[in-house]
């Protein structure tokens, strides 16, 4: 008699797991869920947004990824409740009941109790933000070109990100490359150089995650580019008008229409029907072989989890984490399943890397770190490498080295959200 | 002292114009209004809508096609209304005179009065209807997937296009394809073979514009891929779960929950503002120069005009009339500013065709007619050479290719409406 495993989410995780599970179609029938029907790669979720690259180019159907696997299908819908007590899951069409469940829904945005800001501030995790903040990113330069007060014009210009980590950084370096090298040529009425992008952090330095090193070259690269970095600022206010910031010595507005929010994230809401011990960020807190206490048949990896490694330290939320989890957390599956032992995961550290611009990234793996053209041509690979699907790894160099050559970008449409426009 | 001219509209017609006269900087000044950035290939929005492509990869910022005329800017603005007496155009910001006008703002659908039917059977005109149709075909499969009411399964792979012209045919073409060939690997609970489709026609015959013979291997052609295809058939309702059709002998229900309007057209309603005779579908009607009756400064092109080559017929609304017209009313204002005689229109003739399935299409030209594999070829060399932007071209190409050789679709994404969600 088969075992049910349900997975829940096509992120990393979700998809490592399904693909570990799928070679065992003898044991195992595996259902996965989830509200998208694509897997979507969040690293260059922000190229969306800043008009590089096309929504599909990052994003490919989960049920073609797999499709080879005969005992794993997939189900487009949103999962309400986990009930680790009665081994269930609940849907809105019912209650579904599992031997093993692997969830991993991932994180999304927290404003920090400000829930109102999002209007103003999307944040980048979905397709759909990502399409919303380009709308909003170009229909500023637009309005820039036909305003005549020399004020709302700056404004228009003017863009606002929140949040000094990876995805601030790489976002705010996109869009002044934007302003600098693609819209210089194309509008007449505004002068690209007049851009102003901001990247508010408020603590006292960017790229926290790196060593003190490699964060200082990332802020010297920043701004070398042009754009003005404000640390130990913190975001007071943020309306349809300007974000209002404080710094150790004053409280002052930035006037924008443009701006994203890449600062803070929580686990999924799930997390609060699992009834189990979270952290702050909402994370369940799971033991070292990625199950629930006392619940041995039931898994929570990638963001949605907090896998600690001392008393302190927890394994941050990264692509690498997710997958290799994902990946543990069948082989524990198949281990119990064959009435062996499970065993505790051991994070293989991948490092981290963020870019900045053209030819500027920074990056560490173990002990070596790089900046600047090296690290950037890392970057390139690296992202290239994980990128699911040969098609897209082809759309997306070729546009990369199409805009690296005329400095265009390849994407830069304003989407109507009403589609009877 | 440069004249200004206006164009309204950056499609095929609008654009051709703006090249036309940018080559005279020294003799106009020239604005380009639009609603939207950037100019769109509608003869392949259907394969938007069937996910083979990506928006992006139809469409190029008009900013960017025109950068390199110095004496042309954009505005994205949209036009309320056209004064040929007072010479001037309306927008919400004001009133702006013009020494030359050239509209070219096209046309969209017409449901002949039944207007409450868009909700449930959107059109092929914009990148957003696209989107909505790609996202309401995928739903449907996705849906049949995990309904267990065979009639409401049944009902979900129903699917049904209303209009036997190209774009109905192409359309419907495009969604058999999508359930025989890309997604029979990728459900478990649906049989892709039982998908219908139903190409509903009003008159005698599919492909009405092009000869009888090729219209009837046409058919044929649709009828051997799995097109169901019922002609004489009227819609006489549409709502949220089927469409009523009433034919010679009976009036019936095809359950469905998605429904694609490729019926009729009708011009811009800007046309009722210009205050000049129109046609039954709104178009203005045009003298052979182009311009409005007593109205020598103002034109009119495109599918917002009825062109009369004699007593009862006109110039279909095709891209090739939209961008011999442009060019030609660029040449009659630049004679006109030099004190020339303006010339009548005469349009050259670059036939029509149409695309049924992979390997499949129809086609004329002059005398000459063919359909299958030549005419799909054609078919393809055509779309891609009236493409603009290199990039765009090697995008579509490739993915074509890539389809081709492994009968997969691009750009299989279903986004929700609501950036928050």
């Amino acid at each position: 008699m088969k075992k049910k495993v349900l997975i829940i989410g096509g992120g990393f995780g979700g998809l490592s797991a399904a693909k570990a599970l799928g070679s065992y179609p003898d044991l195992f029938e595996v259902h996965l869920y989830d509200r998208r029907n694509y897997h979507l790669f969040q690293p260059l979720l922000y190229q969306v947004a800043t008009a590089g690259l096309s929504p599909s180019d990052i994003a490919v159907p989960i049920r073609s990824i797999l499709s080879g696997y005969r005992n794993v299908s997939v189900v487009l819908e949103e999962v309400t409740s986990i009930n680790p007590q009665a081994k269930t899951i609940s849907t809105p069409k019912g209650e579904v009941a599992y031997d093993y469940l692997i969830s991993a829904c991932g994180s999304r945005h927290s404003y920090f109790g400000k829930d109102e800001w999002e209007d103003f501030a999307p944040g980048l995790k979905t397709l759909e933000m990502a399409t919303e903040i380009r709308r909003r990113i170009l229909t500023s330069f637009e309005s820039a070109e036909i305003e005549t007060d020399a004020q709302e014009k700056q404004a228009a210009m003017n863009f606002v990100v929140i949040g000094g980590g990876p995805t601030g950084v790489e976002t705010a370096g996109a869009i002044i490359e934007i302003a600098t090298n693609t819209l210089a040529r194309d509008f007449r009425n505004i002068n690209p150089q007049e851009t102003k992008v901001y990247l508010v952090e408020a603590g006292p330095k960017i790229l926290a995650s790196f060593s003190s090193d490699l964060s200082r070259s990332g802020l010297e690269d920043l701004q070398k580019i042009g754009v003005q970095v404000l640390t130990n600022s913190m975001v007071v206010n943020v309306d349809d008008k300007k974000v209002t910031i404080k710094n150790q010595t004053e409280t002052f507005d930035i006037p924008t229409r443009t701006v994203i929010w890449a600062a803070g994230v929580k686990a999924s809401s799930l997390n609060q029907t699992i009834g189990s011990p979270t952290d702050r960020a909402g994370r369940v807190m799971i033991k070292s072989d990625l199950t629930l206490p006392n619940h041995p048949e039931t898994f929570v990896i990638g963001d949605q989890a907090n896998f600690l490694i001392d008393e302190k330290h927890s394994l941050p939320g990264l692509a690498p984490v997710a997958i290799q989890q994902g990946r543990h957390a069948a082989k524990n599956i198949v281990r119990s399943a064959l009435g062996k032992n499970m065993k505790s995961f051991v994070y293989f550290d991948k490092g981290q890397m963020a870019t900045i611009g053209t030819k500027l990234a920074v990056m560490q793996f173990k002990g070596i770190e790089a900046h600047g053209f090296i690290a950037w041509i890392s970057w390139l690979f690296v992202h290239i490498m994980y990128l699911i699907g040969f098609k897209n790894r082809v759309l997306v160099m070729f546009q990369w080295f199409w805009s690296y050559i005329t400095f265009n970008r390849g994407s830069r449409l304003i989407m109507q959200k009403d589609w009877k426009k």
